[in-house]
């Protein structure tokens, strides 16, 4: 079999190895006592509107219509109505011809990299960074280049940036709202970054295209802005999930949006679709492709997730960690009381508390607090919070 | 961007451009005058339990447990009603942790093919075959190896066989009941097929793998037997699909099935597994794998497939069409009356009866006709096709 492939099976997710350890400890000191924040699994249901709306298409459509195939692209339908939304909620002039749906932002990712990638091309990411990405840009047979992280901010380390660009750059990934670090790049963060993307274009003469990862969007707190990308870059292609905003993660269902902005756009969409083809999707999940259509400008009730963030920053700085405050997601990004951020997370683990490491986002030092859990857990949690900080006291 | 992405992005499927030119003349002759054979999009419906199926689980279900993250090879509950019901059906000892859930057969095979091959391995394909094979072959760096058609049963033509086996195989594709061909294996086939995998696997010491990628097994018409191949060859891997039996190709379910027999089972399931995670699959669309879970032992009715393969045969060899009996599917592939299959497609169109020329599935000389239409859409289409049979008659 394949070597590569099958380390990549066999590759202990640490989330996932937190979670289920949690659950193990669950069954012998009881699920209240243990505080859970490894996963980033929604903890708001959808909004009630999903569930009416497959009901409703259970009801009135054609049922080998609505499980049917649809076009490669997805149900124009549906495209129309998620371009209708982009143009409303971002004055982009989006038509469904430009959006391609996907089986999710991991699916929309690997077909615009796989698209959009030679082999050799390198692929310049932001630490801290979702790991999937490596995975994904290898399999578009590019190379990472991951630029340190600025953890003052969790904005961009620029100086560190422009040493990584090189002519072979073909693409740039941004996540923002970022998953694990909770930073909203600024409005100067991605103008900064856009001249100089700009600049290194001119002087090597090909795009660089920007991917915006964007999964988080609509998880942005009172007083956020979060720019949109494709008004401020030409090359920007959009790649998005209803997975967050509206509590569908298992459901699969996204898009990569290709501006007419996009040098040579249309063929930029072809090889997108095309990776799609050649990586095995045939079409988005086709009764989903028309909930997102009819849901899209609407959202789960994703005010918890400001309440917790609130909750948590303010109480956790009181005992003494330095918590950069997040500008959306459901993730707080704290440093470390001792350097090794692996042995705090074992620390925190026999208090049952359960933490990731921050070494895999490649930021080492911090630890992730997926948040996206009851607000009482969090209020039952920091009790254990001070105590593993009281280790760390002389 | 990637070219050859560009290049699948832009090829236009022979059968979509059929198809929607069938669209265009329905708009200028009328809908009842355009005899479209061009698409194999099931045209039954589901039986009524799948969408009772999907209410029941919206009123009882968690959302966010309905709508959330699995684990990456499934719902355990609906692999372990997918594993009963293997075992049940055809007497392997199937468990749920050898099945990995997937959106639908072409991601199953894209993870098998990825999961398997290393780059330059060799994969074996019988024409007539399915054409993405050549894709997801291209995607995994392995190379398509293809067996010339018998086309006097669509059996195996092994003398061919045996000359294009090598020590480079890995994989061996298998696709029965076939599209295009409607054939179905005979045991005797498959058996002489174990037998020479076997001899090559012992000579040249590495498993060859046998995919058998039949998401039309259920679709077997009376007397039919299609023999379960993990029964007859140890390394087998099924890729199957509910797209036909239940009608819902658009939702995009399906698994591949590792069983116990197949040498380092675990080690393979791996790779299959992070080979799914490679392509950015992160999990097959949740409330689909509860859908599957609940209706793996249902069929949509299919009775009507083998009302029109009866009358289609009947009728259209009376005119003097030579056509091999299909032994399911919803497929007929006779000869084309010319030996050019493109030009008799395109007669047979002038008619505005639209049949796939055989060349693209790799057996020049036949025509598809997917009759997956209501019998009166074939009641209707006979006199035309004696009319085209007449073009060819002195």
């Amino acid at each position: 079999m394949n070597e590569q492939m099958l380390q990549y099976g066999r590759a202990r997710s640490v989330i996932r190895e937190l979670f289920e350890y949690g659950n193990q400890r669950a069954a012998v000191v009881g699920r209240e006592k243990v505080y859970d924040f490894s996963l980033g699994n929604p903890s708001v249901a959808p909004p009630p509107q999903v569930n009416d709306t497959i009901r409703r298409l259970l009801d009135e459509t054609d049922p080998c219509l609505l499980h049917g195939y649809t076009s490669a692209p997805g149900d124009p339908v549906a495209r129309g109505q998620i371009a209708a939304s982009l143009r409303r909620r971002f004055g982009v002039d989006c038509t469904a011809d430009q959006l391609y749906l996907t089986a999710g932002a991991a699916a929309a990712l690997s077909c615009c990299l796989l698209g959009l990638c030679e082999p050799g091309d390198e692929v310049v990411v932001f630490a801290p960074y979702f790991p999937e990405y490596q995975v994904f840009i290898h399999t578009a047979g590019a190379v990472m280049k991951l630029v340190p992280p600025e953890t003052e901010n969790f904005q961009i380390d620029f100086d560190a940036l422009e040493g990584l660009l090189s002519p072979k750059t073909r693409a740039v990934i941004v996540n923002s709202p970022n998953n694990p670090s909770g930073a909203v790049y600024t409005r100067a963060t991605l103008e900064r970054l856009a001249a100089l993307l700009e600049d290194r274009q001119n002087r090597w003469g090909h795009p660089i295209y920007l991917i915006s990862d964007e999964p988080y969007r609509e998880i942005a707190f009172a007083g956020v802005e979060v720019p949109y990308l494709p008004k401020l870059y030409d090359n920007t292609l959009v790649c998005y999930s209803w997975s967050k905003s509206l509590s569908l993660p298992g459901e699969r269902i996204g898009y990569v949006y290709v501006p007419g902005s996009v040098e040579d756009s249309e063929a930029v969409y072809a090889a997108v679709a095309g990776a799609g083809r050649a990586l095995g999707y045939v079409c988005a999940p086709s009764l989903l492709q028309r909930v997102a259509g009819a849901c899209c400008d609407m959202t789960a009730d994703l005010s918890v997730y400001e309440e917790n963030a609130k909750l948590l920053v303010t109480e956790l700085t009181k005992m003494g960690y330095r918590c950069p405050v997040p500008g959306g997601t459901f993730y707080l990004f704290p440093q470390s009381l001792e350097p090794d951020d692996e042995a705090f997370s074992n620390a925190a683990r026999e208090l049952d508390l359960l933490l990731v490491p921050g070494r895999g986002f490649g930021c080492p030092g911090h630890v992730r607090i997926a948040f996206c859990v009851p607000t009482e857990r969090i209020e039952r949690s920091l009790p254990v919070f001070a105590k593993l900080a009281g280790r760390y006291k002389r």
